[in-house]
């Protein structure tokens, strides 16, 4: 049973929208503060991997044209309800294709701890540098590894009246690799109904990530704790990259 | 929901065989070095809380000849079958009453921790003390306030292909209750079954226990960590209480 992109993540949706979308909330304070405060009231945002909108929505909500982009059909289902009226593109961070017209664009949660190559990531890169205006900024956060060593190696439950979740997750610290082993019982009608899938994370080193920027043509990387903006337990391992394209890039 | 001794331990004995009854094997170093070394090789020996029986099978396989006893008639049920042989009483330990033959008593892993009340802790020890020969020895162990702030504040789940287990510990060190709320998933002819159960410890005082020990007439009470026998993670705040009826005790 291994994660095929993106039916896994469509399995995964109404378990996410239900325990984790309200969950980047909580990166807000370090979106603000790290990439929004230099950035035009009503700029032009780019969210990707939006998952189920929560955090799409409280970036509208601030007066900024957002855009959603994520690879689920089933994500962007929840995020249609949850942000309403926000354009939302359904495609892969590695595949999609967007004019220079955004002032910032963000990719909150480890999201892209979920591409598993780095040829994959630095495409990803290319495609978000190529949307961003000159002088545009771009936000994401990634699990380090301490964060796989801490946190992927164990098992948590959930279990509510009418649905139940189990999470075994594990680190391979030779590959680079966490798999997240996710198990959902839900009742509907009276009969309770089981799906498994299982999510992969890739644990990139910081060198491969500011050759991936590098690469991409991003410049005036910086790199910050998340522990700064969150307190611990939660935070361990989780490094906040901003990076800018060029003022005088090529528009 | 709260738990009804001991309906939701026959609940909870499918998958306490499945997935616990085995770990109660690591005690085994523990008990031999502690309670079993002085003992004739053929003694009799209690399993106060005998549970699903894989440690009284173990017992009876070093040749000692052993009762097991337990509230719980679910659990016995296995311990039927895990100790082909092997006396079982279905008695709860607070209300059991047995002539003085054994050479030992033992309960193992924490089951007297699901004694929720003082004075039937106390009555537990007096029914062991009269169950005891003169220079009898009872060796228990109990969580103590570092395992209930260890370990009963999470959750952790199992999935297997026909059940899955979701825990939901906390602790309150007012009331010095442990929660464990158990949800158990069963598929049986193709349908899953949901249950919900909830299993109670009490956090003891070590000053409390020794007064209920030598209320009952026990002397020469030594304790023991668990962690000298046992690696962490998984002994932290587990103590063992070794406690002898006096040689001259009225038989």
């Amino acid at each position: 049973m291994r994660s095929q992109y993106p039916s896994d993540y469509n399995s995964f949706a109404w378990v996410y929208n239900q325990h984790w979308g309200q969950y980047s909330q909580k990166f807000l304070p370090a979106i603000q503060d790290l990439l929004m405060r230099p950035l035009p009231d009503d700029a032009r945002i780019l969210d990707l991997c939006c998952g189920t909108g929560q955090l799409t929505r409280s970036l509208s909500g601030l007066g900024y044209r957002v855009t959603g982009l994520d690879g689920s059909a089933e994500m962007l289902r929840f995020a249609r309800q949850n942000a309403p009226g926000v354009d939302l593109i359904h495609a892969p961070a590695q595949r999609f294709h967007l004019p220079p017209a955004f002032h910032g664009a963000l990719s909150a949660f480890d999201s892209l701890n979920h591409i598993l190559d780095r040829q994959e990531l630095s495409a990803a890169f290319a495609n978000v540098y190529a949307a961003l205006l000159p002088g545009g900024r771009f936000l994401f956060d990634l699990n380090m590894e301490e964060a796989y060593n801490e946190y992927w190696d164990g098992t948590n439950g959930i279990a509510e009246d009418d649905h139940a979740v189990i999470m075994q997750s594990t680190y391979d610290s030779r590959s680079r690799l966490g798999f997240a082993d996710v198990t959902i019982f839900r009742r509907t009608s009276g009969i309770w109904r089981r799906s498994d899938l299982l999510l992969t994370q890739r644990c990139y080193l910081e060198a491969d990530i500011l050759d991936a920027l590098d690469e991409a043509g991003f410049r005036e990387v910086t790199t910050t704790p998340a522990s700064r903006y969150t307190p611990a337990p939660g935070a361990e391992g989780r490094t906040f990259f901003l990076a800018c394209k060029p003022d005088d890039a090529a528009a």
